[in-house]
């Protein structure tokens, strides 16, 4: 018995470090994923033993049964239909069993996400053997949404195989759950995002789990359905960045020009605002595609120069705007078609430069599962 | 009978562009002249001719008194007391003289300087023989102001050989002009400007007479006064700029995004004000140099985004502020001591990037004028 779950990354189209200071911002899901591929033993397999293997780093983990059952006393029956955080104590537990996996150091920003993986399938699937590999199309830390894309992707393949979900298991397309199941299922991711963050937003399990874009605001978000599809090159310049020491930059500038602070605070609200209006729009009188790609280009545009304001842009940061801008392909960019042998040529610029280009649209579909063979 | 003038030219600390849609801006003179030598033959010389000498650019005029008086025959009893407009028909016919000089074409931009020269020549001192000769260390057309130094340069030489002005002319060293004869000079240097420019906004040859700096919004100039001396490493990109379009794009991308850029507008108020306060702080108890330094290059940093965020940023600046990033430069180049070796390094970096890099002080004297041998 065999699932596979693919589920989206997500970029920020607008309004990311504002939003701490109560700006709207819209995010967007892109059609990059992280794919979970969840099997159960035959009955006459003798394997007692829950397997982990994560493709893309070359690891690879395994758990006795027994032991995860011993770890995890708590757990005896586990209720798939009630998400449920991870206690202090679990955490504790969980923690001592990820530490004896001896995860090289260069590695070990994983421990988080195995931790947030054995309270995922145990919480879901009780102590049942199991192999999960996970591959995944999603650069690591690179501000693309990699580990809800895991938690949710996990999330759904445990799922299917849950009371708390009723598939058709013939499917061998990618198939979306119901509305009610993703609701559980988002709800589920989060537990997971909250043992690898902390304290997450719920925006990047969100938008990968329903896809497509959302708004939120000051701890709320909305669902948006976008009626165009958008393509973009994503660069990822592979500078590490720390989150936490920007946020507290921006928040540190703010104390120190709290007038001019909030009308930049002000001014990116209405850029993502405005985005998310363009985003919706689809009467037939409305904007055309090329306007709407031309605006939104626009509108990042401005919402890139508010962070340089806000202080918390980048050098390369620039030098990847400034060499798509030397190419001119501020609208090709985002154009439906891709925009052909110039992207190449800005591609091979960027990545001269030692950056990771990734061309995806934005706004597609949200997690999904497939049975059997289908990819 | 010799005098000499030098004026400062400007650079404005913050409010660009916004400052057309009503946020406050900060501008600045800056230790870089521009110099103007005047001199009459005398009495026993036959030369009967008004000399103009462009040292920077090796250009030399001359024209015979005759013919000025014959083309400006409307001002026959010139009066420097009272700053005139060049009227329509004097420009047509002074046009006419300056295209019998037959400007090489890639300097043809000094033609309207050559005309002001001409108008502010008669307008002040009439139709007397006299050579006037200009350098300058000011590049020209690169926004700091080089064209209203040299008409407040020129007005000042003009006047202080006029009945508008009494001075003791034994001055051997560089000395300022009285409040009210600066006043005057201003008002014809903006004549100057206004025949070079078509609409100035009054800001450069305010800066440029009084010195300091100035603060601006809605067309009211308020002088204001540093009380800390600041330096600033100047980088001239060379890349020629187009200032009516640059205009004409914030003013589109306004109508575009009116709710978003009026919050940009905001921002840059609160910070050309904050700009403002800073420097005029004098208090004891108030910023340290080092703190207001840091202050200072904050807020220039964030003007900046929200230059970009207008939409009139340009990869070369980026490209300054990016190296000047890399080298934490942020706080040493303003700094009083001007930082040293590293200045020389960042210096050296931009220049290879085909850059020119000046030095200079802010907030120091305006127009000053000495008779004799003194530099």
């Amino acid at each position: 018995m065999e699932v596979k779950a693919r589920a989206p990354g997500k970029i920020i189209l607008s309004g990311e470090h504002a939003v701490v200071h109560g700006s709207t911002a819209v995010a967007s899901s892109i059609d990059l994923y992280t794919y979970v591929s969840l099997s159960f033993p035959t009955p006459s397999d003798s394997d007692d033993a829950l397997r982990l293997q994560l493709k893309e780093v070359g690891l690879e983990f395994s758990w006795p049964i027994g032991r995860l059952k011993a770890v995890l006393s708590e757990l005896d029956i586990p209720n798939s239909s009630v998400p449920t955080s991870c206690s202090l104590e679990s955490t504790k537990s969980l923690a001592a069993l990820v530490d004896e996996l001896k995860i090289p150091e260069a590695k070990i920003g994983l421990g988080a996400g195995v931790l947030a993986f054995l309270w995922l399938y145990s919480s879901i699937q009780g102590f049942k053997p199991a192999t999960v590999v996970i591959t995944s199309e999603l650069p690591l830390g690179s501000g693309l949404g990699s580990s809800a894309a895991f938690c949710v992707a996990l999330s759904g393949a445990l799922l299917s195989f849950s009371d708390s979900v009723s598939l058709d298991l013939c499917h061998k397309e990618w198939t979306s759950f119901g509305e009610s199941e993703l609701d559980l299922l988002n709800k589920w991711a989060f537990e997971g995002e909250k043992i690898i963050h902390g304290k997450p937003s719920g925006i990047d399990n969100t938008v990968s789990t329903y896809g497509n874009m959302i708004k939120f605001r000051s701890g709320s978000l909305t669902r948006i359905k976008s009626n165009t599809t958008l393509k973009m090159l994503i660069t990822n310049t592979k500078v590490g960045r720390n989150t936490k020491a920007l946020v507290a930059g921006v928040s540190d500038r703010t104390l120190r020009h709290p007038k001019g602070m909030a009308s930049v605070f002000n001014a990116v609200d209405s850029i993502s605002t405005e985005m998310a209006n363009i985003i919706q729009s689809s009467a037939p009188d409305d904007l055309s595609i090329t306007e709407k790609e031309a605006k939104i280009e626009e509108l990042m545009e401005m919402n890139q120069g508010l962070l340089q304001c806000m202080g918390v842009s980048h050098a390369s940061i620039e030098t990847v705007i400034r060499t798509t801008l030397k190419y001119k392909l501020a609208s090709k960019l985002t154009g439906a078609g891709g925009g052909g042998t110039v992207v190449h040529e800005v591609t091979a610029e960027l990545e001269s430069c030692g950056f990771r280009c990734l061309t995806a649209a934005i706004g597609g579909n949200g997690v999904e599962i497939c049975f059997g063979g289908s990819s």
